[in-house]
C-alpha cells in the first residue's frame, strides 16, 4: 500500500487528501500540521474576531474525526522539520509531547501555506502586538480585546488583512487607525481606483497614514503595547495588528533539493509537480500559472489553494488533473465597499510589456430609477491594437462580485471588449441595466479607438 | 442625403437612431410611433404601477426633446399603416390629428416590438380588464386602481409579467391571484425549479391556480369586470391582468414582401437585414440567433433589443457591425426570489436533440458561516459525452444574477463544465464560498460521469 504524507492539514493539504481519497480508496494518507486545527476557514478569521461570525467552529470546514472516517489521519500539533527525498522521508516533531520521529512516504505533498512578514524593527514581541495568520493568531486577538478592552488600534498596512481588521475592530468599538507605506492602499488596484477606499475609511471612522516610512517599532510599558513608532511621530495604540504582507512558507524545500521559482515560492508545473518525482506542492507555498502574464506567479488565496490541492491529490493518487491556472482575480469587503480586480491592473499590464488602454465608468448596479440602485465604479483595462481584454477593476457598495466574475469568465476565455458588449448578461430592473455597466465601459473603450 | 425612416421609437429604433446618428452625422433619421412615449423602459412599468418607482418620467432613457438635439425626429402618435418597398415609401397615419400621409426613406427599420395576447373569450373589454404593454397601459392601470380601489387582482398568466405584477400588485395592497394553465409557472425553466416559486407566492399571500383550461371569460355587472370564469368555477375580480403571452408584432412585414421566419417573428441575418435590400428589422418583432441552438429564435428581451437596434443603426449608416446572437439569458424577481435561466433548460435540451445531463445543488450565495448567507439554488446542464456545457437555472434570495452572468458568459464562449470548475472565481467570505456554487454543481456533474 503506498503513503502520501501531507505537510499542512489546511486548505490545499485537506482538498488534496479527500480528492486522492476519492480517487485511490487504498492509499495510506497522513497530514500534519504544527498548528492545532485543520480545514478551517483562513479568510473567515477577521469576521470571527469581530464578532460577525459568532461561533469559532463554524469555521471549520470539515474536523479530523470527519477525515479519520474516510481514512485521512490528521495529526495536529506536528511540525515536519526535514524532508528527506532520498529515502522518502520526513522528520516530525511531535509538539506537545516534544519528541521527534522519522516515517516514510511514497508520495510527498508540501502545503505549508504562507506565513507574515514580521519587520524587523524593536518591539513587535511585545503584549498586544499581533500577526493574524492562523486560527491560533485570531484566538490570541480575540482573547486580548476581552482581557483588555483595548480602546486604539493600529494596523500596519492597508492591503487585504489591514482592511478586514479595520471592519472587524471598528465592530468591536475600537479606535482604528492604518498606518500604510506608500501613497495608496489595497495595492493590487490601480491607485485611481484605490484612492475611493480612502473616503470609506474616514466615513466610519478609520484614520489612514498614507506615509513614505515604514513603521519604525513599537514600545510600551510593563511588557505591554502602548505605541507605535513611525518617522512621522508616535501613536499611541493598545493594540497593533500587523499586516504588512505575507511570505510562501518554504523553508523545508531548498534543504531538499525541491526548487523554489523566481518568485521564491515553490516551482511546480500544472500537475503541482515539483522538480523531485513524487513531490508535489500545492497552495500559499507554491507558485501558480498566469493565463494573462503567460508564467508563474506567487498569489496566495484560499481558492487557488483548493484547486491546486485537488489537482495535487488526484494526481498522486494515479488519477488525471490539470490546473488551468489563474486570472489574478481578488475581491475584498471595507465596511460597505466592495472592491474587486482581476485580470491585470493598468500598472501591471504596462509592466508586463502590453501597451494598455483603461477606461472608467462610474454607473449603478442595477436600473438607476430602482430606489435601491447602488453607485458602481468599473475600470477596464485592455491592450490596443488587439482589443484584447486585459483586466479590469470593480468598487461599488453591490453587484462587485458579479462584473468581476463575468469578468474572470472572459478573460479565462481570452475574450475582447467587443465580445464583452456581445455578452448576453441578464437583465430585469432589480438586477442590471440593459447594458451591463462592464459593457458600457467596453463600449466606450472601443469609441475612444484601440 | 439620404433618410432613415424607424417604424417603433422604444429600445431598437432608438438605440438604431442613435447609432445611425454616431455613425452618420448628415443621415436624415426620422422614428414614428403610434404610441405617446418614445425610449422608456417597459421592464420597468410593473414597478411603476407597484409603487417602487415613484416618477414616472425615471422611466424614460431620453426625452424626445434630447433626441431632437442630436437632429432625430420622434413623431409620437404617428401609425405606420403600410410599407412600399418599390418606391421605398411608407404611409403615415398621425393618430391626433386622423389624417394620413406618404413618406420615402432611404433605408426603412422595423422596430414594431410586441404586443400581448388577447384570448378569443368574451368579457375582454369590460372596464377593469387589462393586459401590460406600454406606458398607455400602464397609466390606465395605475388610473384604474387610484379611481376605483379594487380589492382583489386575478392575473392571468405565470410568466414574467404575471410574476412581476403579482409582486406589485400585492405592493398596491391588492388580494392578488394568479391563474396559470397548466402545471408549472414561468415555464422557460424546468418544472422541477419552478416548483420553488410556489412558495414564495404563498408566503406573500398570492393565490396559485395551476389548471388544465384556460380563462373561459370576464364578467361584470355595469360595464366593470366582477368575475373571471375558468372551468373550475368563478373568481371574483375587480381588476384582470392579461399576461398569457406576447406575439411579435409584423403586421406591417408580410404585405411588403417581408418574410417571416419559423418562429413568426421576421427574420433577419446577424446585421439585421431582411430579405429586401435597405428593410432592417430589430427587437421585438425581430428573430434572433441563437448561439446554442444554432437556429434562430424569437426571444421579446429589452437586452437584445437594444443590442439589434444598435447594430442596424450602424450598418443602415453604412458602418460595420454583427451581432453575435444569444445564449437564452432571462431573470426575474418575485418577491424576495430571483429567478435566472440562461442556455437550455433540460427539457430545452433534450427538444433540441442534445443528450443532456443534468444536476442540482441547494447551497448558500456566500459563505455559510456568514451571517446573511442565502439559499441558493443551482441546476445545471451539459451534454453527455462531450461534457458541453448547455445550461443553468439559479434559484435564490440574493446571487442570482452573478450566476447567471458567469454562465452567460461560459456559454457564450462555449465552455465545457470541466472549464467551469477551473475558472477563477471571486471569493471572500462576504461575496461567495471558495468554490463557487456553479463550480460545487459542475464538479458533482462531472463526478456522476458524463
Amino acid at each position: 500500500m503506498k503513503r502520501l504524507v501531507i505537510i499542512g492539514a489546511d486548505a490545499a493539504g485537506m482538498s488534496a487528501a479527500s480528492e486522492a481519497r476519492r480517487t485511490a480508496p487504498d492509499l495510506e494518507i497522513v497530514a500534519y500540521d504544527r498548528g492545532g486545527f485543520a480545514s478551517y476557514s483562513q479568510c473567515g478569521l477577521p469576521y470571527w474576531i469581530g464578532g460577525v461570525v459568532e461561533e469559532r467552529d463554524k469555521l471549520i470546514a470539515r474536523s479530523v474525526a470527519a477525515f479519520a472516517e474516510q481514512r485521512i489521519a490528521v495529526r495536529l500539533h506536528h511540525e515536519v522539520t526535514a524532508i528527506d527525498p532520498a529515502r522518502g522521508r520526513v522528520r516530525v516533531r511531535d509538539l506537545r509531547e516534544d519528541r521527534e520521529f522519522a516515517t516514510d512516504y511514497d508520495h510527498l505533498l508540501i502545503a505549508t501555506g504562507a506565513a507574515p512578514i514580521r519587520p524587523n524593527v524593536s518591539g513587535l514581541d511585545l503584549d498586544g502586538v499581533f500577526a493574524l495568520d492562523v486560527m491560533e493568531d485570531a484566538i490570541a486577538i480575540r482573547d486580548y480585546i476581552a482581557r483588555h478592552a483595548p480602546r486604539r488600534a493600529v494596523i500596519v498596512g492597508g492591503g487585504y488583512i489591514g482592511l478586514e481588521m479595520a471592519e472587524n475592530l471598528v465592530a468591536r468599538g475600537l479606535e482604528t487607525r492604518i498606518v500604510q507605506r506608500g501613497d495608496q492602499l489595497f495595492g493590487i488596484i490601480d491607485r485611481d481606483m484605490a484612492e475611493r477606499i480612502n473616503a470609506t475609511l474616514a466615513r466610519h471612522g478609520v484614520d489612514l497614514d498614507l506615509c513614505d516610512t515604514v513603521v519604525e517599532g513599537c514600545a510600551g510599558t510593563g511588557g505591554r503595547v502602548a505605541h507605535v513608532h513611525t518617522a512621522a511621530g508616535e501613536i499611541p495604540a493598545d493594540l497593533v495588528i500587523l499586516a504588512v504582507g505575507i511570505m510562501p512558507a518554504v523553508d523545508l524545500a531548498p534543504p531538499a533539493g525541491i526548487h523554489l521559482g523566481a518568485t521564491g515560492a515553490i516551482a511546480v508545473d500544472n500537475h503541482q509537480r515539483t522538480n523531485l518525482p513524487e513531490h508535489y506542492a500545492a497552495g500559499d507555498c507554491a507558485e501558480v500559472w498566469h493565463r494573462l502574464l503567460r508564467r508563474p506567479v506567487w498569489a496566495a488565496l484560499g481558492t487557488i489553494a483548493n484547486k491546486q490541492g485537488r489537482v495535487a491529490g488526484r494526481v498522486i493518487a494515479g488519477g488525471e488533473a490539470t490546473y488551468a491556472g489563474i486570472v489574478g482575480t481578488a475581491i475584498t469587503r471595507v465596511f460597505d465597499l466592495e472592491v474587486g480586480r482581476v485580470g491585470l491592473t493598468e500598472r501591471e499590464a504596462r509592466e508586463a510589456g502590453f501597451d494598455p488602454a483603461a477606461t472608467t465608468l462610474d454607473s449603478t448596479d442595477r436600473a438607476g430609477y430602482m430606489p435601491h440602485a447602488r453607485d458602481l465604479v468599473v475600470k477596464l483595462v485592455a491592450e490596443r491594437g488587439s482589443g484584447r481584454l486585459l483586466g479590469g477593476q470593480v468598487l461599488g457598495q453591490g453587484g462587485v462580485a458579479q462584473r468581476i466574475d463575468v469578468l474572470a469568465t472572459a478573460l479565462y476565455a481570452d475574450l475582447t471588449l467587443e465580445a464583452l458588449t456581445q455578452l448576453d448578461l441578464e437583465y430585469a430592473p432589480p438586477f442590471n441595466s440593459v447594458y451591463d455597466p462592464l459593457q458600457v465601459a467596453a463600449t466606450s473603450l472601443l469609441r475612444k479607438g484601440l
